[in-house]
């Protein structure tokens, strides 16, 4: 069993993950079960929160390192690296700038592996617990939720990964972002696909009253020409107290780190679920992780 | 319970860590408990020595890694970084670059803080197995010592910490530093404070045949403006088998790395304390986390 | 025990890790033991192996990290961190630039040092898992076998430890190289010494259809001074289907990672045996600590 992408995840088995997270137990059940890290991009929360999975279910890791200190770095490809690791491990977690990479190396490899964000394409296990943390904190009918979805929506693999999944439980969805941030075209025309509700605007004042969730992400200053532009633009997508001040309830989540995008004022308020998010990393990915390498779930 | 500073320990508060670390064993108590380690400086031994620590009482780590692979190089501040991270470990050890920082991240967290050196700041773990060593090493009773404290008494944080708490048991203290790196305005005050004897030298010779403990410290070339005058001062504070030879048996600590400032002739000699003083870091360690950790102590 | 060199292992001795290894059984046998990681250059399968190794007998590693973050960036001696180190772990495995360097580390503390090579010096558990591999794959008699050794013969420590390992179980050898890059002067000597057959050829193709084992290693371009040389010696020595298509059932092995010098249509063939190769790392790993830590063998 791989978790490449939630593309091709029923609704279904997604529930069965996220049951398993609800139910999952600190314990020994890997006891004697090696886990391999395979990052060629930097990390913090994805590498340690898996570290931390790993190791409260009673197993271990053993990590490649920074790509400068392996044998990357000598020219190896990724087929023969995953194919020597398979020797030392029993699942393998893989982080990698190329899209694709995770599926490539799962087909040179038997043991199961997990796909830890491939450059623009998938970052399966960052949806699991965003839907996961949009199920236990808000309602647990994600259908009948109403989220949106706010900043860089054309360059953000968690936005789209996100997006596709919320579709399939049937999520109204509300896209926010500057005219030139908006959804790829092929990530619109799979929505349209789908058949789910959803539209596009500008400004979060029109729909955040009727949200219960505003899901933000940055937005990168290397996408402007120029530094007036991004700064003109980035102000405008700033969350603070101030700007939900008529918002109702509305959570507020986002898969971190933040830079400005939300003001800290927001951060002991009621609206502030997003360290609670980055905390259920590790619920959802012990509940993967005993599925993948225990036979539970 | 966080351990941020020897400053605020009470004389009873650093015994009972020290009597804890007499009498810890290896084993299983911390099973399950995983620490989190955020070093956003370079580090060996302290590291080491944790993670050592926390094994041999069946424990676990999950390590941030470099800045440079990690998310802060996105700008995240330090109060998110320790706010994501309190949600995949039990207690959290932080060596950051400015003063202060580990008491800013205990403000922000539930989970115990224990500072491992913030900038000029405090190192509270290396003054505990400091105190340790000259307790099982030298004698029970801090308060009937004499120690030398030699070298850069400007800007080490090893030797303030260390002094101000040695001030607490009574020991009596004498200063060795050439005058351009004295003890700095605010230390001495506090030792004059605190009513210990002290005094202040310039030269080790005056001393040393009184001495229980001499602690050496690394003069840096950088405090110099020009090679000629490090080369000279340097010279002059280095201690080797000739330096000591009418010194009795007085026993040299050094918090480690050295360069050039104990000669290695001195390292199978009586004299010698400081590799035992390294090692003493894993019972105090384990003692301070089986405290924080497992409500013992 | 240390393992510095198969250079002074008897027959005997290597006999029993490969007899070791074939029984070692993942457990809790090292429960408590602590493994300390001092690579001083860049590893990827071993730093792994021997982490996995170390965890699937129920131990645990401290790892010292890059260099450069470390305290050996400021000025540290090998002896100083050995000494420093052995407080933390109850054996060390070390990797230097330096030939020499795990014996004189080996000379400063007591606990066991394991070689996992030094500079053009030796790599003692690569020849140890490339034996192992021969003897389970190929032929328990490796007396019996004829092996070709193919690529830099003058530069790679792994050849020369592994052919000189070779000799003591009169092994037949093949040499196989450019006249630039031909076994070293010292080595050719000692397998004079030893009494072993071997030859030492520029071709392949004479040689390959009476070999078991053809072990390829890389030729490194840094070692000529003009491309268009390389680049033309670099193709003569590159192993493929075509190549090896009248050479019988030989076996390939490569201590990995390679680059271009086998090409990957011979990956799911019977010739291939690299990967099993890398995987055997942790067999022979786990006994080798087994012996060195647990007592056993």
């Amino acid at each position: 069993m791989d978790i490449l992408s939630t593309k091709e995840m029923t609704r279904k088995e997604m529930l069965e993950v996220l049951d398993h997270a609800r139910s999952v137990e600190q314990g020994t059940s890997l006891s004697g079960e090696v886990l391999g890290l395979l990052f060629f991009e930097p990390s913090t929360r994805t590498k340690m929160s898996f570290t931390s999975a790993m190791k409260r279910l009673g197993g271990d890791v053993v990590d490649m390192g920074s790509v400068e200190s392996s044998s990357v770095k000598k020219g190896e490809t990724l087929a023969d690296t995953v194919r020597v690791v398979e020797g030392y491990a029993d699942a393998l977690v893989i982080r990698h700038p190329r899209e694709g990479s995770a599926r490539l190396a799962s087909e040179f490899v038997d043991a199961p592996v997990i796909n830890a964000g491939d450059g623009a394409g998938q970052h399966p296990t960052q949806t699991l617990l965003d839907l996961y943390t949009m199920r236990e904190e808000v309602d647990e009918d994600l259908g009948s939720l109403h989220v949106g979805v706010m900043g860089d929506l054309k360059y953000g693999r968690t936005v789209h990964s996100l997006s596709l999944a919320l579709a399939k439980f049937d999520t109204r969805l509300s896209f926010v972002s500057p005219s030139e941030l908006r959804l790829p075209e092929n990530v619109r025309r799979e929505l349209e696909g789908s058949g789910v509700e959803f539209r596009e605007v500008e400004d979060v004042e029109g729909v955040v009253d009727d949200l219960d969730v505003l899901y933000v992400t940055r937005i990168q200053k290397e996408r402007f020409p120029e530094e007036r532009e991004y700064e003109r633009i980035a102000h405008s997508y700033r969350v603070s107290s101030d700007s939900l001040e008529d918002a109702g309830d509305v959570r507020v989540m986002h898969p971190l780190p933040r830079v400005d995008e939300i003001d800290p004022d927001l951060d002991d308020t009621e609206h502030a679920l997003y360290f609670r998010q980055a905390h259920n990393g590790v619920p959802v990915r012990m509940a993967i992780l005993d599925m993948v390498l225990g036979g539970s779930g």
